[in-house]
């Protein structure tokens, strides 16, 4: 019998297991994916306090030692299930878990645009990434896709690498912090398309271009990839028949990060809240610790 | 006209700074005191996201560090007032300045005993802070007064210079993180007294003991120096007429950092909330930062 659960190793679940590791509690960290979560996807972070600049691996990697510094472990496993019986149980594809609470920290993930041949393309020719997958483009012609503030960065950071960057906008402006867009608009090899959607990816196996439309009339691109930043889905299907979701399927939690659900609380992007940050991640990583170590004192 | 007057250059402020700054916005930093705020007392930082242990004054360096490295200045000024009037005005020992927006993070200062004697020792025999003054009581005979965390982490900070540690505790038990507990209860040169007030300061022109008192009986303790950890009091009596404070005068503002004045919010301990951690300070300091923004844009 687990003290504590954790679903996710993003900010907000490695700061949960920091704070509960510290007070010794037993606890298992579950990832699907990566350790670090979707900040290891950031080139370059200048905003989180005490890092003038670092990449999102690079911090993801920190953090990663912090908490295996304390003694924990993270296990790659895939959730699948919560059962909220006498005894709660956390369902993953390696083995069933009993738990005495638990802390949903799954984040989001990155929307895609839901036309035609996208899962043909997905990891080969369209990324959300990049740190990840932008070397593959250097001296090349890449589209980014979107129109706020994780765009505009993916652009700059392409800028370098590639031979032209393609910003495909769909609304009349740029929504994003004034350092990033004045950097952007300095940039001469990126060439921003407002009101445009793409509409098609073309190419066979690979691809080799994009149609993209505005009011008037469609036009195609030869590009040799894409790079979607058109926001985020909160990963809450598995939960959603357990814990009450807003409108948008985030997680309903105030700033004690408490679900509807006693001894189950969520932290992180994965929140119904306004603002998503490192620093908020980190915030509600804390507090669901906090109020974790809180009931399993009522509970004893 | 400043964009933003931050009052406050502690962990919250300073974030509050670093997403302002971002944004081009133009800003004045007020501090009476210590940049980096009360973090600078703490000999070890070992729960902040992204260092496994770090001293708090290397910490407060790092996030001053990133603030002039956006071009942030921080003005050494005591804050006395601010007016509400069709212009913002925040005044100081200095001047007047007028703003459009003001974040109020000015924390919380050490509680003392208010005992007899109390304002001529302080600083010269009575101490908040391990790190700043503990170097003084090398081989030498220390108490400190407090039940809690901080008081747990001076002690065993203490216990490494000092030869001899007294820990007074009003309480019958200790509360605090589980890590720290232990440790302290490794140290042989701790010896903790349950159940006991301090009464008295002795001395003349220094410290020389203190008179401790429990339920039957008083008696003195010689010792060199003492160091208190019996909480904190919010910065808030020069803004309590403009304010709503709760019961115990921190700044009513929910999660968004709002306060009952437009344009004017409250970031980090200074704000009623339940948790205070480096990692809640952070997450005010983003949000009051972004919101200030909204409310510019709204302004315009």
């Amino acid at each position: 019998m687990y003290d504590c659960i954790i679903i996710g190793a993003g900010p907000a679940g490695l700061t949960a297991a920091i704070y509960l590791l510290r007070e010794n509690k037993k606890i298992k960290i579950i990832e699907k994916e990566t350790i670090g979560g979707k900040i290891t996807s950031s080139a370059r972070v200048d905003n989180y306090p005490g890092f003038k600049s670092i990449s999102g691996s690079e911090l993801a990697n920190k953090l990663f030692e912090q908490v295996t510094n304390l003694g924990g472990e993270i296990d790659i496993e895939e959730f699948q299930k919560i059962n909220n019986d006498k005894i709660k149980e956390v369902i993953t594809d390696e083995g069933t878990y009993q738990t005495k609470s638990i802390i949903i920290a799954t984040g989001t993930y990155f929307n895609t645009l839901k036309i035609a041949d996208e899962d043909k393309f997905l990891g080969n020719g369209i990324s959300f990434c990049t740190v990840c997958d932008g070397a593959f483009y250097k001296d090349k012609v890449v589209a980014v896709v979107g129109g706020g503030n994780t765009a505009i960065i993916n652009a700059i950071y392409l800028s370098t690498l590639a031979k032209k960057v393609y910003l495909i906008v769909r609304e009349e402006t740029i929504r994003g912090e004034k350092v990033n867009i004045d950097e952007l608009l300095t940039k001469e090899n990126i060439e921003i398309i407002y009101n445009s959607e793409v509409t098609k990816y073309l190419g066979d196996t690979s691809i080799k271009g994009i149609v993209i439309k505005n009011k008037d009339n469609t036009k195609e691109l030869a590009v040799d990839g894409i790079f979607l930043a058109i926001g985020q889905v909160p990963e809450t299907k598995k939960v959603n028949n357990l814990l009450n979701l807003d409108k948008y399927n985030y997680i309903e939690a105030k700033e004690d990060c408490q679900t509807n659900i006693a001894g189950i609380f969520a932290a992180g992007d994965v929140r119904s809240k306004k603002v998503r940050q490192l620093t908020t991640a980190t915030n509600d990583g804390t507090i669901a610790a906090l109020n974790v170590i809180n009931y399993l004192n009522e509970e004893d």
